[in-house]
């Protein structure tokens, strides 16, 4: 007779925060100094994929756990931050099979764990967000840890928050705060549904992918630094982003894009502020993404009434030069078309400028940018949070020897 | 018998912020929202030069004042800045007249004014303030409005203020502050000597004219946008300049170039980060703006040990993507060196780093930029106040006819 196997397999989305994740009050527990709020992207187009599987054959594994990345194995630090989630994760589960002794004593097995992004590193969008939640994700549906065993999903993103401060928003779909909470424990700093993606399903996203030949700060450094020597980041905690998270909440239950942009569009620029506030200062910004600003701005400037509506786009930066162009769908071909004919995709580009522009749109904003300058553009949609997929169909792990089916080998 | 010639001609320098201003409580009598302080930079290298007489014979001119910028005639609008500073300017001649019956009536005479700059325009250097402190010397002097008269320098700066913000500075050598005040009439809001030029001689400057394509936000619009709608600004007003103002002046009169260096850096970086902070966003660093600090940034980090001494480089950046650097003298043909290494001057510059930059110096931290990315590097130091020259040697004026010895004609 065949082992039972116990393996899950999950895909864990993308997110982009709308209001900004920066600064740490506890850097072990990843309890940040603010609120944040962010969209979760398709994963249709976007998303982490990870296998786990109990290793119950003796001769399966070195009896501990293991972990492969993008076909990579790579070492679990004791004292690191998947070590204390896999910590978490058994704990919960140790705590069921206490509670009814007919479940299977899986907290006595090692664990492998395979995980593959299916964007490439060089796109410069975080991976450690939809990786992270995809673990959490998997482990908790092999764990059967779940809402109907009382483990909530925004039990589970505590667990993620402590991976990667913002994967614990990949754990839902739609539109996601993160609370950040008061207590020192950081029990009660987790993610919360605002709405559903299907409350507001005509929201999109253009990921400008901007070339950078530079390597910029990594963020975990930089917020810290940020936090040590912005004179201006303490202001934005206390007098700005409470009051911001909830004008932004509001505009997406009402559906209010006009608002929605607004909020988003001063809450990138105060994020790039206060990191040029921080000694040495921090640029995350070029010259493309700047004049990727002033294209949305004066596109949006020519549509805006004088009551402020009929915002077309809104921009978002992360912690590099990459634009996150958020746009609803009607829009959204004819801003794919502007920012085509300023950012070329191909040789063959026309250079006439799109007809479809607003009367009043002043042509010379920006100029006609070299081929390169944005090196791809994504297109993808808000969506929904992690699902569970067959493994026996999409798993990443070898039902034989319980190893990655695809091993990149590594450097001895 | 010849008529009595009544004509003067001064020069006056241009001043570097270190405490930027950047916003106004009152837009027509220009009383900034912060103390701000700066550097008067040599008139040997940068300086306005002007030229004012008293037209006394009735055939001359047209009966009205008159002012030429650069050989080109511009109207002074009876509701203008200019026009309000002449109309101060008299009525202080005006009160040493009545007070004293033998003084010649010169607030009878219409005034023809010629000024030039020494510096192009495309240097991107500010010349309203240089320009306006000339303006504002020269016809004291002309007028007698001296400290022998009552009449303070800092009482002069009260009136460059009200014609150009930073021009107020200008008026002194050294090292300037200007004083917001707190007054609705802005009595109070005027400039002051810190420390003359020889309290601290051997700071020297490097302007490194940066090109940049596109024209940035003027400075008196962006201000505004900025005080309207930044949300970190009132901070930086209430919390951050003031204590800034008194470290920077100790620095001054303590001569310590790492304090100095220290605060100055980080006002050009809060100053930017407020502009970002502005909606829509205001941007003035570009990428080559962006590598010098990095530049700078690296040499300092390989110079300055555990205690925070041995900074040998500041920057800080107005109204657009120029850098001037401060330096003290001993350190300037190194740094010279290592900007020409990483920003040729010239197509046989040499490839090869400088070999006398500090030990743990990353020699990558940017890369060789292309001829042109820097246009030109402009060295000076510290400076003196406005200067009174011979009008028959430097006078801008014809002594015959009234009329500026070099006049662009205008197109029609």
């Amino acid at each position: 007779m065949a082992d039972q196997v116990y393996e899950a397999t999950c895909t864990a989305p993308v997110n982009i925060a709308v209001v900004k994740y920066w600064g740490k009050r506890d850097t072990t527990l990843i309890l940040p100094t603010n609120s944040s709020l962010s969209v979760t992207l398709s994963q249709d187009d976007l998303r982490s994929l990870t296998s786990a599987r109990c290793i119950t054959a003796a001769g399966q594994g070195s009896g501990e756990d293991r972990l492969w990345l993008n076909g990579h194995e790579e070492e679990i630090n004791p004292d690191g931050r998947t070590h204390r989630c896999l910590a978490e994760l058994r704990h919960l589960r140790k705590a069921l099979e206490s509670r009814d002794a007919s479940l299977p004593k899986l907290t006595a097995y090692p664990l492998h764990i395979a995980s593959e992004n299916n964007f490439p590193t060089a796109a410069g969008l975080a991976s450690s967000a939809s990786g992270l939640a995809a673990l959490i994700a998997t482990i908790s549906q092999l764990y059967s840890l779940t809402p109907q065993n009382g483990i909530s999903i925004s039990d589970l993103s505590r667990i993620a928050r402590q991976g990667s401060g913002s994967a614990c928003r990949s754990m839902f779909g739609g539109y996601v705060a993160w609370e950040m909470g008061q207590k020192e424990d950081g029990s009660d700093s987790v993610a919360v549904e605002v709405a559903p993606a299907s409350h507001w399903p005509d929201l999109h996203a253009l990921i400008l992918v901007v070339s950078d030949k530079k390597k910029g700060t990594p963020s975990t450094a930089g917020m810290q630094r940020t936090v040590a020597t912005s004179d201006l980041l303490q202001h934005r905690i206390d007098k700005v982003v409470p009051a911001r998270m909830q004008r932004i909440s509001q505009a997406i239950l009402d559906r209010d894009f006009d608002q929605f942009a607004v909020e988003t569009m001063a809450d990138s620029n105060q994020f790039h502020a206060v990191c040029l506030d921080t000694q040495p200062p921090i640029f995350y910004l070029n010259d493309v993404s700047r004049a990727v600003i002033q294209l949305v701005t004066e596109l949006n400037r020519a549509s805006v009434d004088d009551a402020g509506r009929g915002y077309v786009a809104a921009y978002t930066y992360d912690a590099g030069p990459n634009a996150v162009l958020y746009i609803r769908e009607p829009d959204v071909d004819r801003v794919l078309r502007l920012v085509e004919h300023y950012f070329p995709q191909s040789a063959s580009s026309s250079s006439a400028i799109p007809t479809d522009i607003p009367a009043g749109f002043n042509a010379q904003v920006i100029p006609q940018h070299p081929l390169g300058s944005v090196a791809r553009i994504i297109h993808t949609k808000v969506g929904d949070g992690p699902r569970v997929l067959e493994s026996a169909q999409h798993g990443l792990l070898d039902p034989q020897s319980g190893l990655p089916k695809s091993v990149v080998a590594s450097a001895a």
